[in-house]
């Protein structure tokens, strides 16, 4: 039987600012990504989101480390130091470890945020000081990273495990990197269609890209997004049709 | 033979701030408290400092998590409720563990900083509450507070191993606690002194306290400093006089 | 024609971060608070609610600074030196005064936030410090504080103008301060008898105590809330009393 | 006769953390620029740098506004939007000149800092919206920018005064950009020759680039550094060399 993991960001609220249904989405899902205080998330938030898990009994926890940036959610690019990647990374996995630790709960996977994932597309050493960083920190944790991408092929030459990331609702280039959101086309809106995808890259490894070429994808997760009603149904919706085909939703 | 502990706080830069001189001062103490993040110490200063505590062979890495104030150094009560502060500690002790495990080192103990370990002093409820995040996160840590006050006593009424500091520069009311550095006759700044002192708080538990009332005390650790050339002659001195009393310094 | 202000704190998200409707309540109040980057609000968040003000009309544009302290939204007390607390406010002003002038608006009040607010009840010197800063950077600001509580009498010691404030969902204490939110009884939450005793606070300066005195009041600028549709009309209908009552809401 | 402005960076302490040797440096130029908050300076640090100025009786202080990261010290590049780069610098111009008026002084000039400063070499739009930022918060402050190149353009583009900045201890490129400090020979290390270079700047307005092209440069100000007793001695060097050129060291 085919399977594939559901993944999504959560713990971004922050002291007295909320973001996200994260009790909503965690059944949903079999990866979460948590945020680990720099870009979003704070010590409050980190262990209420491990506690959610837990309780769900959802088993992958990740590390969803970011740039020291809050103001900016982790979306704008930093130009750090391959040394200051590196203890920033070792940071925010100690940090989260600690809370799943209290809660006798294991660290599963890494998937980094924002500007800190978008950046490893176009800089292999950022990618490769990325999974140095992780697998000196814990040579047992999965690296997740956009499929057949830099971040994968960086986790893979380090000797992690490594999960292929797939996205529902974006648009691939012929190269296999998403399409800017800047540019028109980069969402894919309708939900048939986002489906017909998924299952096309779960069952084929293969999607369309925008300039209408066919292109190999590997799909071993698939990042969904839990904020907001609409966002909770499309994610029900890719449930129900990997069902129908069979494909059993599963953590890594 | 009597030992004694050498405790010092450690791991104070921030980006392009440097504070203390660790190289200098590590080879002489025997426990080193490193800042972990909120009130002082960045990722990459405390992958160093862990480095330099590592190469020199002494073996106590102590985590010294402070309140989230890095513009007052910590030393600014912040009134928190009980799980802010109880995840407050998780979160620090975490990401200090993540330097210590990704460099094969264990973390041995904990010594709340600045404003969070004198509040201790007079609020029983705070200190129960650091001693319980402490276990929560690892039962195995020693937890480090003033001699024969609340920390410790919440410390061994959680069930952790627990460390009496005393302070070789410091006066002491006739309770125990230590003399405001707003008051006069706070410092003790002859060196002979406060040597004395030391060695008889080691060998007799007892101190005069500044109201010239004989007190006892139980000094599992001192605490010296490490900030300028000075302060490193005053701990060289403090090391001479501990073995002309035939007492060992050690790790506990 | 009786008079009365009606103010509200506004601009209080920070990046990704959103908090209020802040376009639903500023045409509903005369003068608004807002926050100015340290407990809350960013730049581009201070601008836009610069802008926002400026384009509804409304012209009082007050500074609400607060304690810098992100993760706990200013709620949380921290010990501060008198210069500390001088300079943290001044700074503030500056920086929101930025955007004013930017747009071409002028600065007309203060409102401390939250802790640094509260904590003036029963500190005086604070009070007093707060007063003599906000003097400092301009004289011609009015104060907002507690009504006939240590800010306004401060702020009137320093040859400020003041203006003394009331809470429409607030119980108050025989003394006159607030009654704790941890307190039974601390919140107000039926209309009608909210809007009843604003309107005789404003018109007889008078509120029953929760001890069932009755104390004297004076209402220059009632304070109201805008998260939430429940809220808004909350002040819909203290606009609409005040309106059967004859009392005109105008910035002071 | 001529003349020429020396500056320098002040004010770049923080909280506990000590940098530079303001009270040293600033009779020695003649503009100073202050940090203001985002990569350095506290509130409390801008408002004694601001009182050092204020009491040497050096007229220019400008503010050196800079990307909101203190870990890094501003020299990190951050990928902000033009709203977030033009609001960054108003919020720090006006928490700058919150002291400044607090103080009877005037704001004279704008030098933005580290990676913020070194980014308009090569991206002229975040050259446009930093002038254009500095317009709209006050049209009479004078831009300070590398000489010939992109800041002072879009500076006299926007119609601020500008003033065009050289560097006594670092190499140019044939174009006028800066030598990189990754390359070889990207500082000046001799005294002499740097002063020369200097004089020659000033009086010829010619220096000789790393590939030994000769360039056309505008001195208006020369850029020293503080920090240390030999950065001290190379600025009390590079006066004497002035002075004996007949050319004086006066605000712009």
């Amino acid at each position: 039987m085919l399977t594939v993991d559901l993944n999504a960001d959560l713990g971004e609220s922050y002291g007295n600012y909320t973001i996200g249904n994260d009790q909503d989405i965690i059944p949903l899902i079999s990866s979460a990504n948590v945020a680990c205080g720099f870009h979003a998330g704070d010590p409050s938030v980190m262990q209420e989101t491990v506690r959610l898990i837990k309780d769900s009994g959802v088993t992958g926890i990740g590390a969803h480390p970011g740039f020291p940036d809050l103001m900016g959610f982790g979306r704008r690019y930093m130009d750090m130091t391959a040394d200051e990647i590196s203890t920033l990374i070792i940071y925010q996995l100690g940090a989260l470890d600690g809370f799943c630790r209290a809660q006798g709960q294991r660290m599963n996977h890494v998937k980094p945020h924002g500007a800190l994932y978008n950046a490893t597309f176009t800089d292999p050493d950022l990618a490769r000081t990325i999974a140095e960083a992780v697998k000196t920190y814990n040579p047992d944790l999965k690296l997740m990273g956009l499929s057949n991408q830099n971040l994968v092929k960086a986790g893979e030459a380090a000797g992690l495990a490594v999960r292929h990331e797939v996205f529902a609702d974006r648009a691939y280039e012929a190269d296999g990197t998403l399409v800017s959101r800047r540019k028109a086309g980069a969402m894919v809106t309708d939900t048939d269609e986002a489906a017909a995808r998924v299952i096309r890259m779960v069952t084929e490894g293969r999607v369309e890209a925008i300039d209408g070429s066919d292109i190999e994808i590997q799909a071993d997760s698939i990042c969904v997004h839990g904020d907001g009603e609409k966002a909770l149904e499309f994610v029900r919706e890719i449930r129900r049709r990997l069902k129908e085909n069979d494909i059993e939703v599963t953590t890594m």
